[in-house]
Formats: structure tokens, C-alpha cells, sequence
């Protein structure tokens, strides 16, 4: 699409010909495609951009590098929300090529293969699962029944995606108006999934607001599980059941999380953390290799101390 | 129904021939309705009730009002319980017209539309959802797959429902006898959802007892939501990851309630209203605008701080 | 198979030409069984066992009753992991013989029934349910759209499972290698579901590694309700919204457990024990018909003070 021209969808006058292909984060975003900056704590981000333009408040438009255009606007995050929908995906293909099996995969009944999607050997797809289009599985992966896998993402070799699991939902994003209507951020993005990763029954993995959720190899979740958009798990990971992660959460190589434990969102956990069952972190861990419990969060022995200490109020 | 042969089957004599159409609760019954008290807490609905008959404990025989019978029984709520299997719809309609579905509207394959169902224009319903009999979906609508909507529901215009969510299952209503068996209180109410929902993967939102569970316009859910019976979520209210609602929990205008947190059920929250991430809510909240956080829960500033005082507890 | 035949594909050397059909735990396993002795906690159960061979370290060697056989190895829990693959059913049987399904049951459209099934009188299975191979649902009983029912399950009379739930999913366990592999436990158990239960939606119980997962007549469960593998259930008991069971969680006749409670697993709760919504149990209750609340968790009455306690910090 030509910049001026899916700017005159949303009101706003630009005279530029250059072809953009999507919208990203600052630090991401090439020359084809268009960033934001709303939130002043990215401020730094801004100068580093390569976007081929960028949306800003009046204010910041002199803190554009001079290769990116900057496009002025009251509300960057808003206008953001409208321009997603023009760079959405179709629901659903109708033409292309129709999905290729590889030998010795099994496809039950009641599925639903979409278009340019790919499935390796020795896999199993049961019935009632949808495998959306443009979807790529591995080699010797079982994806129970009543499976969801939405268009655009990726899952591995040796993997097991139990049933009612949900792979590439739409992140929960929007912006709202002044007048109080949310306006969807499309989430053009997808969920890529490694080998070797095992998914409980009834977990959902939202898509990418822009690029990729990630999965890494090895990982473990458990059921109930819900991992937002632009999470990325790294290797070995473990989730036990009904564990929520918020948008952006990175987990580092072989976090633990146990049950019902959460993360509050754009925050980074270290390598070998250990979080307690109900365990809720609302800030980046960084030391490596500790354990930790309680909402607010304690070093796991000082939680248990802090809990004896509390039960002494009793007396 | 006649009162006098349903109540036969409950063991009740009663000469009474008037026409019954369902169950209903003191306040919103009406004449071909029967109501109950079981709970002294609603005594005042007793006087004002339009019902045409009332179940209540003979104590409170002589305050049921001169148009409405009193039938007496030891056990309302028990009672009520074993009428409600009459007035059940059937499971599945055989009878009745096919589905209508709007011009540019695409059902995919695998999907099963109802008797009496009705689909707008250019809406979608994707593979492997089930849109029960007597539903109504409005325009512009996404069902993602694997979507179930049980019989009676009504969606809006623009509304888009996520892959494993299940709209109008049973809320979670019993009785129980004195040899402890329990007694399904089936719910004959339904699901209504306004325009510009958009519902994440893996929710459920129950239907009624008696009447709407009701989703207003432009409310957003995340995954892994739970709506119990008789909830009504009034416009612009957002409920991110995980959040569990009790029965009959009313929230007012764009409450909005942080991952994990949850709602005791049987109270009001007023519009604006903020809860933070795990807040447990027990009582009503009738002052708009405010933060909370915690369980039990506080003014946000206020948990903040007891947490500061808590954690000096390890001092 | 053969002893010494299935050891050799973990490479282990042991003479013995014993026939063994399963793995199981020590108090549990038959002569043809293998167990294994990981956790020290359960030494008193080896002398007990009956099974054929059991996996133990070589300090516990001597410890192992004359009729078993002692295979000895480094890490017991991970060989008998490495061993599970080879006793794990098929996914799928394409041979034996098609559902037998009751008179006036009904299979909607796009349903899936596995080998050597039955279903009841009376039933009811609906549009995009999966029963897999070997199970067996009785009489009356119904199964709402989208769930799925995986193998060699039962589900008894009178039961209602509502849509998206899912039964016998496999329970979360794994071993680790040295060098953080994950290996799976294949969960060969099964999940059995009495009479005269509902389960909401989007629930699910994961089948169990040896035995049985059992979900006792007359238990309600509600919506998002996560049991895992092996847990025991008994009689009359009621699990409302969002309940998490940790592994092999016993609990008694007609416990109940409030909204997002959940249990840290290997533990029992004794019969008419009520947890508050929240309340996080982590060892054994063993005195029946009391209340508790928290986590930690107290009695009802000693938490409700506590809070109060805690609340005059903020002073």
C-alpha cells in the first residue's frame, strides 16, 4: 500500500509514496512499514527507529530520525488501532494451494485444512480440529481433537497440543476513543511454536499484536493456560495448570511457573526462576536461578517467614 | 401449563387452573409465572410480586399478595428445583425452519446452524461451531471455530467470538435433598451479547436461570473469562485474562477487572470502576471511579500501603 | 511383553523372562507390572509391593521383596518415564468394532465415535464431540457440542458435560535427563466419571498415568475447572468456577471448593470440608465438616480475624 493513501483513510494528509507493508514496534519496524510512539518511556526507542514513518504527537515529531517520516497526530496509539485493520489478513483464504500432508500423517474426519498450509510426516490431526491457512506443523506432532490453530502460525517436530487448545487467538488490544469506543488493534502477527513442546487441554495462545508469540523448544504447559500476545517463552520452560501470563511477558531458558501464578505483563524473568503456586510478578526478575512466591512477590523463604509472621498477629 | 397438573408432579395439590409458562424470580415474575422465597433476605420482593403463584415455607403463607397463590411447601428452593425440569426446553429442536443466514455471510464446513436460528449479513461462521437452535447472530459478526452457542442465545452486529468459547452453557444451580442428592435447577434463560463484543478464546458465559445473562455493547473479554448465570456486564466494561464472575454479579458501565480477579457474586459494581489484577470483590462497590485491588479487597492506595506495612513484618 | 525385552530398549541387561503388561506404583502394581522407587517417602510401601520388577536405586536394592524383581538403575523415575512410551495405546484404532449406541439415543452431526465404544439408552451426544476408542458413557446422560471424550474413558448415567470440556487428557508429567530434556510419562490411566454428574464448560480432567482419575456420582463441577491426573473425587462433591486440582488430590465425600480455590496435590481432604473461593490448600485436612479460607490457608473464622488484624496495620 502507498503511505498517503491508507493515511486518507484515517483523515490524515501525507505526501508520500512510499509502499508500506505493515505497522511494528519502533525497535522492529523496517523501511515498509510504519511505527508509533504514545508512551514517553519509549522515547529512546524513537531515535534507534528504521521505520519507514512514524506516528507521533506534535512534540516529539523533531525527535524522528531524518530517514523516517514522521506522521503528526493527536493520538498515536488510536490512529495505530485504525490503520491495523487495513493491514489484517483475510479471515479466511479461498484461493491457494490446498494444504499438503506429509507421509504417514493421519487426518481424521472433521477437520479443517486451510490454504498453503503444511503438515509434516508421521503426524496426526483428530477430528473436529482446524488448522487455519498458511499454518506449517512439524513432523511426528499430534494435535488432539477440537484443536484451533488460527491462520499464520507454526508448530514444530514432536509436539502435542491437547484438546480444546486454542494456537493464535487475537491478543486483547485496543485502543479507545474519546468517547469511550474501543477501537480493535488488529493482530496481524502469529504464534510459532518449537519442537518437542507439550500443551495442555483448554490453553490458549494469542497471536502477535505485530511479529511473533513465541514458544521455545522443550516447553511444558499445562491446561488452563493463558498466554498472551508477544509473550516469548524460551526454551524448557514449564507452566503448570491455569497459569496467565500478560502481553510481552519474556520468560527466560527453563522457568518454572506453578499453578495459577501470573505475570503482570511487559516484564522479563531470568533463567531457572522458580515461581511458587499463586505466585503473581508485576517486575522483571533478574538474578538468575532464585525462587520466589506470594502477591506482592518475596524470596520463597522470606514469603514463608513473612507468612508465619502474619499468622502471629492472630495471637 | 395448568399449576394444579405440574404441581401433581411435584406432589403438591393445589385447585388451581391457571395457565404457567415458566419459573421467575419475585420481582420479575408475572402472572403466568410462578415464583419462590426460600431466602428471608427477599422478603420485601414477596409483597411486591406480580407473580401468579409463589412457593413459600407456611410462616410466610399470609404475606404472599391477595392475586398471587401461596403454594406451600417445606423446601422452596428444592421445590423449584424439581419444577424447573418441566418448563426445560427440548435439548435439540427437530422440528421447525433452517437456518437463515444473511446475504455475503460464509458458514464453513462442519458447522451445525439450528431450527429457527437467523444469521445477519456478512457475517462468518467458522469451522466446527455450533449455533444452536433458536439463535440470533447479528451482522458483520466473526464466530471463530470451535465456538459453541447454546439454543436461545442472541449476538450482536460486529461482534467477534474466539475459537473454544462456549456461550449459554448451564449456570451452576442446584438444590439439594435432605439425603444430599442434588437437584439441577435447569436454566431455562438464555444469553443475550449487544453490538461490538468481542470475546477472547476459551471463555464461557452461562445462560440465565431465569431471564438474560447479559453482555452490553462494546464489552471486551479476554481468555479463559468465566461469566456465571444472571450476570449483566453493562456497556464498555472490560474483563482481561482469567477473570471469574459469581452469579448475578452486576457490573455497571466500563468497570474494568485486572487478570485473576473475580467477583463474590449477588452485588454491584459501579460504573468506572477499577479492579486490579487478582482483587477479589465480595461486597457491592457503589462509589464510581475508584481503584481497588487485593482480597479482601481496598482502595488501591490503600493495599499499596498495607502492603508496605506488611512486608516491615519481616523486620 | 517380555521383561528382559522391554529393559533392553532402555538398555538394561536383566535376565528374566516375566511377562509385564504395565507400569504402576508400588502399593498398586500386580506381578505383572513394573513400579519404581524414586522418592525415599514411599520406602515403606516397597516392602508392600506385589509388583513383578520395580526400578530402584542401588542403595534400596536390598530392600525389594523376594518375589520382585530389583532392576537397578540411576534414576528410577526417569527409566520408568523412558519405559512408558512402549506401554502407551495407540492414539488412534482403525480395527475392532464400531460404537454400539441405545435405543433412542441421539448422535447429532460431525460427531465422532471411536472403536469399540457404547453409549447408553437415551443419551445425547452433540454436533463436534469426540468419544474416542474403548469408552463407554451410559444411559441418559448428555454431552453438549465441542467436547471430547478421549480414550478408554467411562462416563456413567445421568450425566451432563458441558460444551468444551475435556476428559482424559493427559496429565502433566515428565522426567528430566541431565541435560534438561524433558521425557514424557505416557499417562496410561484412564479417567471413570460416575452417575448423575455435571461438569461445566471448558473443564478439564486429565486422565491418570496408572489407574484411574475418578470423578465419584453426583459431584458438580463447574466451568474452567482443571482436575489433574489421578486425583479421586468422591461422592457429592461440588468444585465451583475456575477450582484447580494439583495430581493425585483425594477428596472425601461432598467436599466443596469455592470459586478459584485449588490444592497442591498428594493430599486428602476429609468428607464436608468447605474452602472459601481463594483458598489454597497444601496439606492434608483430616478433621471432617470444617470451614477454611486463605493461602495459607486457616479455619474460616481464624482468617476472616486475621484479616482484621492485618487491616489495623494500615492504622
Amino acid at each position: 500500500m502507498i503511505l498517503s493513501e491508507i493515511l486518507e483513510k484515517v483523515d490524515i494528509k501525507i505526501d508520500s509514496k512510499i509502499e508500506v507493508s505493515g505497522l511494528n514496534t519502533l525497535l522492529d519496524a523496517n523501511k515498509n512499514e510504519i511505527s508509533f510512539l504514545e508512551n514517553k518511556k519509549y522515547i529512546n526507542d524513537l531515535e534507534k527507529t528504521n521505520a519507514g514513518a512514524v506516528l507521533v504527537k506534535e512534540d516529539f515529531k523533531n525527535m524522528v530520525p531524518k530517514d523516517t517520516i514522521a506522521i503528526v497526530c493527536e493520538e498515536p496509539y488510536l490512529t495505530l488501532a485504525m490503520l491495523s485493520k487495513f493491514f489484517a489478513p483475510k479471515i479466511i483464504e479461498t484461493q491457494g494451494k490446498d494444504c499438503i500432508v506429509g507421509e504417514n500423517s493421519t487426518i481424521m474426519p472433521n477437520v479443517y485444512l486451510g490454504k498453503n498450509s503444511k503438515i509434516g510426516k508421521n503426524s496426526t490431526i483428530m477430528s473436529g480440529s482446524f488448522i487455519g491457512d498458511n499454518v506449517t506443523i512439524g513432523d511426528n506432532t499430534i494435535i488432539y481433537p477440537n484443536v484451533s490453530v488460527y491462520r499464520d502460525c507454526t508448530i514444530g517436530d514432536d509436539c502435542i497440543i491437547h484438546s480444546g487448545t486454542v494456537i493464535g487467538s487475537d491478543g486483547f488490544g485496543f485502543a479507545h476513543t474519546k468517547t469511550g469506543k474501543y477501537i480493535k488493534i488488529y493482530q496481524n502477527g502469529n504464534v510459532t511454536i518449537g519442537n518437542d513442546v507439550e500443551i495442555g487441554a483448554n490453553s490458549s495462545i494469542d497471536r502477535a499484536a505485530f511479529n511473533s508469540t513465541i514458544i521455545g523448544n522443550g516447553v511444558r504447559l499445562d491446561n488452563l493456560v493463558h498466554i498472551a500476545h508477544n509473550c516469548i517463552l524460551k526454551d524448557g520452560c514449564i507452566l503448570t495448570g491455569q497459569v496467565g501470563l500478560s502481553g510481552s511477558t519474556i520468560l527466560n531458558e527453563y522457568v518454572i511457573m506453578g499453578g495459577q501464578s501470573a505475570t503482570a505483563g511487559h516484564l522479563e524473568i531470568a533463567p531457572f526462576t522458580t515461581i511458587a503456586a499463586r505466585g503473581g510478578v508485576t517486575k522483571s526478575i533478574t538474578e538468575p536461578k532464585k525462587q520466589w512466591a506470594g502477591f506482592p512477590l518475596f524470596e520463597h523463604r522470606q514469603w514463608l517467614k513473612l507468612q508465619g509472621r502474619i499468622a502471629k498477629l492472630l495471637k
